[in-house]
């Protein structure tokens, strides 16, 4: 036997007592969910991977990520076992002043990503496998999982998306404890989970393996091999067994998210103590070295300067195809960027990048999901991602995206077929609530430009925002090119359009309804009636004193347009911003379920064009 | 050959025909992904379903699921060629006044589901196939699907659910014309598109085979294979091509969703009629007869009535926990309630209900987008489905559920763990942007109760409401019974808990917020100063004239105190429902992604607690 591995059992001993001492001494946490995966830990963190804990961004390193993210205690008693925490440290688990949360968040500073809402992990790992690649390293990338989370469709997304790209470099593993929070796993309770694990994943181009998941040997071999073998994507099908080492929870129903209360803990201890014995009394000289690569600091991500825009003022674009040109002239400026696209390439014109950079351009396929969870992975790995697909599909990524804010990641979205006004495809096609998902998430940015030069311009804001998710609105139509090309669209901005002394009210419009607001300011100003006009390009941050002061001016009357549905869209953002202003706001928006139709039509039955403003400015 | 094959083609003759036709009237629309379909669509509607194209709604019919929405041409022209839709009708194909949308929606009689977000359909048909079961009905249900969707996740979710159901009343189909809207498929860039998919569905437990898509004798008697003799669920996995008939666009890439304009038109009808020359000039006398079952209405949804609850005043128990009690009771007077939950029944009591009637209860697994597909397929089968995870998991299905709003689909959600009063399991397990997502679905309806008396009442009122997505929120801790089991709890209306002639503002709230307005209430009250208190239980639709009255009375002013987000929250649907009423609206809500901590902690951190609407009230 390798001198080693008692060492690692060893440590393994050391991680389940520490998981076992903080979620105790918290009152709540996944002790038993932390049992079953304490081996894998310990091999991987202490054996398998490349990496130098002192140095966590060397972009060299091995990456791990836990997609279990409730069986975080193990991670924390991993850390604590490599020294990055201390007793005490490590026993703030849980508690409102610790960095040591119910599940990881990037506030821990060893959290690859932030994890908990189950099976999103994989996707990561897929982006941070084609980082790889992309960067040219030969860094690999782990991904631990539940076998409750593989009922989750995203994990296939990943799957299929990694044997496409042929990634050899990411080893998926599967702590197979048959045992979900409230029920055994649909694939144990059909008759043996692993084997039935290893038939899906060699199916869709994995290699697999089953392995003992509590054999250390067995474990180290299998993992090695995987690290330094494939040809393919490698997934570790372990068997293992929810609180294992604890007899009074081992393989039972019942213990999931349980901490242990005193007497349980101590009783808990002993029962490990004699399992363990071994283990618990080592005292070999065996020294542990991690297989550290070379020292490297991870990039810095530069202030990107694109070219003035060529666009001609009055020149007819879709911001969409505007948003494909912006990228290829970003994309010259600088080589981190790469596009992500989910099949609709043509559409969202991220296609025009593809045919300039093809080696940085990923065909993600219809799974938005797992697109955004590569995204993240890009993003760890210093990339600057832009992510596109229609406005209504993010819809399909919502949680990843809660997710991806949770762990302060900056994507970059550029969302298409924005609104009714996409016509005759119908509403299944239209974004109609992107815009309150997107401000909902925290700390984000939501852009909405309503011609080629300002979509030109917020494209080289998103990529000097490193921050948070920020997200592009793009329209399907074209519209005329209203700014000039030095014309400056700071985020959090707005332009105020029209402007006199004698306005009625502010109309207040973004995208396709600016032009609507600037065709009702023209009718009505025949008539003698004079409206001021804002383009609300940044709807988060919004620009409140402008909106504010130039509302003031117009009889405290604000009329907001937009071509969404009411729900967290820009009136209600206004509405809301403005409320303790004495400030009336008339809020135009899409009411009801649309149908396929022309444009025109479209926006006339939701009462969105000029002629359903001019209505409303006459009403008062 | 049997005679019937030449009458079949001659079916799909015409339909791809008037695939042709109606897409190049409209001017756009997919007709190369109908024609692909159409050798499929004539042999399952002329011959392999069972139904009566008279009475859709007959509960003994086959049902049928065009997943591959965008291929909705070849839908419409199978009904053509039922009878059911003039030469006339067909042509109004996408126009503004017609029920033939770009898409299907429900405003078509014959569709069984709006679909155009694709990878739903699969889900849908296991909520039918599983329905059936439940209902003891024999029919069986068909889905068609594109091969580029089989890349979303929530077609392998529905994949592993029909296995574990043991399913052998569904039948997939994949269309597997190689070519998506932008690029081939992963399956087809990478080998052989079929045999992949085949030894994928294979592992997942599923029966499938692989057929000529164009020879109508081999579709026949695989379909009707699958239709009479599986013991599990059946994958067909088509060998097509797009655009097939049309030598100019046939098997190329650049046709998708692109109409044919009026000359090439007429070129396409040319080739086609030379194609299927035998087809076109079909004579003979084949009588076809649909394969009806016996004539049966629909039943109708009683209206239901729940005895009167048992919760006594002062009684702490959560609101989760009410919704299991409630859910069993309204299970007790009504058996077409089923329950549906994401692997979490011991988290939203659900587990309840699978106590009491286990036949009704439905474990998903964590795979929440195929939940909620399966709920689409209950309702359509006229069951009452109750849907329960985590509120913030139902982000994970928000396209599912964009998707059943637009397919008027009556789905009842309940959302628990909202906000961060859940405490130490930290941001990824909270529900913080749930109301802005619910608040956003057409027509939805959005219920957040405070008490168990109120939660009972309000799922009396989701069992009885029919029209629409309703969504219950519920609250992790324990609050205490406020309302007397005789209190009515009407959608749209609210509770005004505290009022007196000198009250200084208006403080609504909602669930757990609520108690921490009623304790503001009594410390200011203790200091002389008095507010009032509305208990906001209906959030969508809005008791705006209650509010107003309220406010008035309130100096014009109203506090509003949410857990939750602001974007889309409580604050921003008050504020805008206020925003011409010279009110002022002042919000508290969760403005930064909290952490793990004890609720109490939380609450204060986010500024959502008494405390904070004590100090916002003394600043006036």
């Amino acid at each position: 036997m390798n001198e080693k591995i008692p060492f690692l059992e060893h440590v393994a001993y050391q991680m389940r007592r520490w998981s076992i001492r903080m979620t105790s001494k918290a009152g709540s946490g996944h002790v038993s969910s932390s049992l079953s995966a304490a081996d894998i830990i310990a091999a991987l963190f202490f054996d398998v991977m490349h990496f130098d804990p002192d140095q966590f961004e060397n972009p060299n390193n091995d990456r791990f990520i836990l997609s279990k993210g409730h069986a975080v205690p193990i991670l924390y008693a991993a850390w604590h076992e490599l020294g990055k925490l201390t007793d005490q440290e490590v026993l703030t688990y849980r508690s409102f002043d610790s960095v040591l949360e119910g599940h990881p968040t990037l506030r821990f500073p060893y959290a690859e990503a932030a994890t908990g809402s189950l099976g999103i992990g994989l996707s990561i790992g897929v982006g941070e496998a084609l980082a790889a690649k992309q960067a040219k390293r030969d860094y690999k990338t782990f991904v631990l999982m539940g076998d409750s989370e593989v009922s989750e469709g995203s994990i296939w997304e990943a799957a299929q998306l990694a044997t496409y790209y042929k990634l050899n470099n990411i080893i998926g593993i599967i702590d197979c404890n048959r045992l979900g929070q409230s029920t055994p796993t649909m694939e144990a309770l059909e008759g043996d989970g692993p084997e039935r694990f290893k038939k899906m994943f060699d199916a869709f181009g994995w290699q697999s393996e089953i392995v003992d998941g509590h054999d250390m040997q067995s474990l180290v071999t299998v993992l090695e091999k995987a690290r330094t073998k494939a040809d393919r994507p490698v997934m570790i099908i372990a068997r293992t067994k929810k609180g294992y080492g604890v007899a009074l929870m081992e393989d039972k129903e019942g213990f999931h998210g349980k901490a242990l209360k005193d007497d349980q803990e101590k009783q808990a201890l002993e029962q490990l103590r004699e399992r363990f014995a071994d283990a618990a009394s080592y005292s070999d000289s065996y020294q542990w070295k991690s297989q550290e690569p070379a020292k490297e600091a991870a990039s810095k991500k530069q202030v990107v300067q694109m070219p003035l825009p060529a666009y001609k003022k009055g020149e007819e674009i879709p911001t969409r195809k505007a948003y494909g040109q912006s990228l290829v002239a970003l994309g010259g400026v600088c080589e981190q960027v790469v596009s992500l696209d989910g099949e609709v390439k043509n559409s969202t014109y991220a296609e025009l990048f593809e045919k300039a950079y093809p080696d940085r351009f990923y065909q993600c396929f219809i799974a938005e999901q797992n697109m955004i969870g590569m995204g993240i992975g890009f993003d760890r790995r210093g990339f600057i991602s832009f992510i596109s697909t229609f406005a209504s599909f993010f819809s399909r990524a919502h949680d990843q995206l809660r997710m991806a804010a949770i762990g302060q990641a900056s994507l970059r979205l550029a969302g298409s077929h924005a609104g009714v006004s996409i016509g005759q495809d119908g509403p299944s096609q239209m974004g109609l609530e992107d815009i309150a998902m997107m401000r909902g998430l925290p700390e984000s940015i939501v852009l909405y430009p309503c011609d080629a030069v300002s979509t030109y311009k917020l494209v080289n804001e998103m990529a000097n925002h490193h921050e948070s998710i920020s997200y592009l609105r793009t329209t399907r139509m074209a519209t005329p090119v209203i700014y000039d090309p030095n014309e400056s669209f700071p985020v959090g901005g707005c332009k105020v359009l029209k402007q006199s002394s004698s306005d009625q009210v502010l109309v207040i419009g973004a995208g396709v309804t600016l032009f609507e607001a600037l065709k009702a300011h023209e009718e009505l100003a025949k008539e003698g009636t004079s409206i001021a006009v804002i383009d609300l390009y940044s709807i988060k941050p919004l620009d409140v004193q402008t909106i504010i002061s130039v509302a003031r001016a117009c009889k405290n009357r604000i009329i907001t347009v937009e071509d969404h549905y009411p729900a967290g869209g820009i009136g209600e953002a206004v509405a809301a911003a403005v409320s303790t202003e004495n400030i009336e706001v008339y809020r135009l928006a899409v009411t009801h379920l649309p149908r396929s139709g022309q444009p025109e039509e479209l926006l006339a039955d939701a009462g969105i064009n000029a002629e359903a403003i001019i209505k409303r400015v006459k009403q008062f």
